[in-house]
């Protein structure tokens, strides 16, 4: 349990010799839990530190000083004639839960998205259950454009319906 | 230009180093047209290897006697918690268009996904105005359940709608 520091947050790309460990930190727990994440629970963290860091990922912390509190990937969701529409994952430290991290960096990859030419953005299977995570994905704009039936099965509830979620830039 | 021949289809486990050329001279013009799928257009053939043969996928061919007249493959659509939903991809060489090899290789990947013990699967971005591919997932029992606006540059049309589809097994 690391405290969070007051400083304001910031985020910055991450640079994979200086960041790895405490980003795999913060992954770590969140994707053996698989709880919200269609992640590779049961990965362990070099395969973490491998799908993380993707060729195809930028990836981004947020941090206060010098603490990582949360880390994004952005990419395209789709290759081909599909590449223009924008995908994110955002982990947020447990520790930091409810201060913002996530609203901030999801601000942040809408702003590096629009930068980097993508038209659009879209999440593939945002879990039905996470009604934090659909009610700030609203607040950022995403509208709920599809439902996977039973699109994840949530550790404690079952089988639980997914959101495609989409917002354009 | 290479005939069909009138010998009934069967398709089978791809053997990469015996069928990779015949699937790599069907996948190329399809990939290079970018016209109906999200695929990596502007890939060289040892790209187009590599991503079609990816560890994660498993690559079948439909053939009539010795020649291929098409591939696909399954694999889980998510990680984690999310992996009981399949995804394929299939490709149809152009000579043998309209013989009902999509549709066979189709039934095949349902049954091959089933004995799998996926629970479902899902075509995440299916091209609105490929209507001849959405009729055909439809008569193979997939719902759309959900549309991505503009979700697809068509080479000729432009931007449209695409359908995320699906069924369960």
């Amino acid at each position: 349990m690391r405290p969070v520091s007051p400083q304001p947050l910031s985020i910055r790309v991450a640079v994979p010799a200086q960041d790895c460990d405490q980003i795999l930190d913060i992954l770590g727990p969140v994707i053996a839990a698989g709880a919200t994440y269609a992640f590779p629970n049961g990965a362990d963290r070099e395969q973490i530190r491998v799908w993380w860091f993707d060729p195809g990922h930028e990836v981004f912390v947020a941090e206060t000083g010098d603490q990582i509190v949360g880390t994004y990937f952005l990419k395209a969701n789709q290759s081909g004639h599909g590449d223009h529409v924008a995908n994110c994952g955002y982990v947020t430290d447990s520790t930091a839960a409810g201060r913002g991290v996530a609203s901030a960096m999801c601000r942040h990859s809408l702003r590096r998205a629009r930068d980097r030419g993508f038209a659009a953005m879209q999440f593939n299977l945002v879990v039905g259950t996470n009604q934090r995570a659909v009610a700030l994905w609203r607040r950022m704009g995403f509208d709920i454009v599809g439902t996977i039936p039973q699109g994840f099965r949530d550790p404690e509830v079952g089988p639980v319906d997914c959101f495609v979620m989409y917002r354009t830039l």
